[in-house]
């Protein structure tokens, strides 16, 4: 028996914060997720590291913008242009703030084109699930940052794993196996089988997206058993109280939230322009949450693997 | 004698059309002129683009926009809000057509940021002198595209060379030049010397910048006598069709243009994402007029020294 197949990764765009340098682009980050691509907060350039990642128009399937800060948004237009011009046509899920209204109508006007994407705007403007997308769902909760701003926490259902073994005990097989999952029972010449007699529970997976913010209670909720966590770590040690007082967190801040909500793997990013080398904050981060990996532009780093 | 630092250069920041490729980042060009930076046409991504070519934000006195097509002005948002972050406090002239105005507005004010820049609006709604800059004159003409669209030229007044031997001869040196310079006449033990009797007529320079057209007499009048023409040239001499259709110019048509205003020196770029390679396009050009360089992103390229 086969599974479809199941890429989860995280394609990155972009991890600069709000200097580009010359190896990091501003932000820019494609979930892909099975079939799926939901891509966060296109940075200024976004359109053209999709290019550089050999992502094409047609695997986005959803935008989500935590803030409208410059960083997390400007590649915006051009990400919707490019789309509109590629034969994209929508509707496509735009999940931002509510309070960022009037810069998203900005965004999508900014320049003269040819518009052919139909997008379908989904401001929030309170905790919960904003998004229902095939096998996942999206949830929004406000962070603690100088404008209205929200992280993401995407939820796959829970679900039952197959049983080889059984199945082919049971004489199970071919479409009739689909069927069994679909319907939750079967009847077969040996008699009545149930789904749960040839499957065991599968839990979702959970993806978590916490862009600029001050350490808090809702980023770690966001994060609660993420298999993959996406943190901002704009500074490091010794610049905590410049994150202090700008409202970002340190390496170890995120590190702090992966640890507290039981993720399974961090990935920094959205690094301050001062640290070219940024194994100091990774080291700072590992010390505290081991599984923590560092985004470099143009990466793929893997959801890792459901446990079984 | 010294003559002052007189580098005069185009900075090339992006030489793709529509679409970006690996190589190409969307336009944007800035003309440094002796200790002045003019920046045309800041496409997405000229924020970084800047930083990988070593131009720092007090570079850019000014800023011209041929249209509000995205390629030619969607990285507005990103070089204003890091101008603004690096200290330059303006006022800053932004050059654009009137008909674009709603455009610049909302690229003004396209994410949250903290605007310390005073930006002089400088919208053009009928051909003539726009800007006046040290030593510079900005013109605008009007082009054939699909929306409002102004080429621009850069005029230099002319001048006089001061001839070293001749001041030698009169005992001229040290401030004395500069009095002579400015006031025309200059009294020495020897005599009243007049500016024309140690000094020679030279002729100013000019720079041409003609995008997105149908080839028109304005793009021939803006390149008359050009040192240095920069000129779209999306298209091959195989697509001279989509060219008609869509008005743009080919590298033949760019060709003739610079032939038909006497340019000194042609410059090809905004290419189409068809072309990996532009060698044919060179070539179909030089066939027509052989002083014609294509640009890549981050070439440096010189203006052709003054005709003596």
């Amino acid at each position: 028996m086969h599974q479809p197949s199941r890429a989860r990764e995280l394609v990155v765009l972009g991890t600069a914060s709000q200097v580009p340098t010359r190896e990091r682009n501003h932000n820019g980050y494609l979930l892909r997720w099975d079939g799926l691509g939901v891509l966060f907060d296109p940075g200024e350039g976004t359109q053209r590291q999709m290019t550089l990642a050999g992502v094409s128009a047609s695997q986005v399937d959803a935008i989500c913008i935590t803030h409208a800060h410059g960083d997390h948004c400007l590649g915006l237009p051009g990400v919707l242009q490019r789309l509109s011009l590629d034969g994209v046509t929508g509707p496509l899920p735009l999940v931002h703030p509510a309070g960022a209204d009037e810069y998203v109508d900005r965004l999508r006007s900014a320049s003269v084109y040819d518009d052919r994407l139909s997008v379908d705007l989904r401001p929030v403007a309170a905790p919960g699930p904003v998004l229902e997308l095939p096998g996942l769902t999206v949830h929004a909760l406000p962070l603690q940052h100088s404008v209205p701003t929200y992280g993401y926490r995407l939820v796959e259902p829970d679900g039952r794993r197959m049983l080889r073994n059984l199945l082919q005990d049971k004489g199970i097989g071919g479409a009739d196996v689909g069927r069994l999952q679909r319907e939750g029972m079967l009847r077969t010449p040996g008699g009545v089988v149930e789904l749960a007699d040839v499957s065991e529970p599968r839990p979702g997976q959970r993806f978590a997206f916490v862009m600029d913010t001050a350490p808090c209670a809702e980023a770690v909720a966001l994060a609660r058993d993420a298999d993959l966590l996406v943190c901002e770590a704009t500074f490091g040690d010794a610049e905590a109280d410049v994150a202090a007082a700008y409202g970002h967190l340190t390496a170890r801040d995120a590190a702090t939230i992966a640890r507290e909500a039981g993720a399974r793997r961090l990935v920094l990013t959205h690094f301050s322009q001062r640290y070219r080398d940024t194994a100091p904050l990774l080291a700072q981060a590992r010390g505290v949450f081991p599984d923590t990996v560092v985004a470099h532009d143009l990466d793929r780093i893997p959801v890792p693997h459901r446990v079984r």
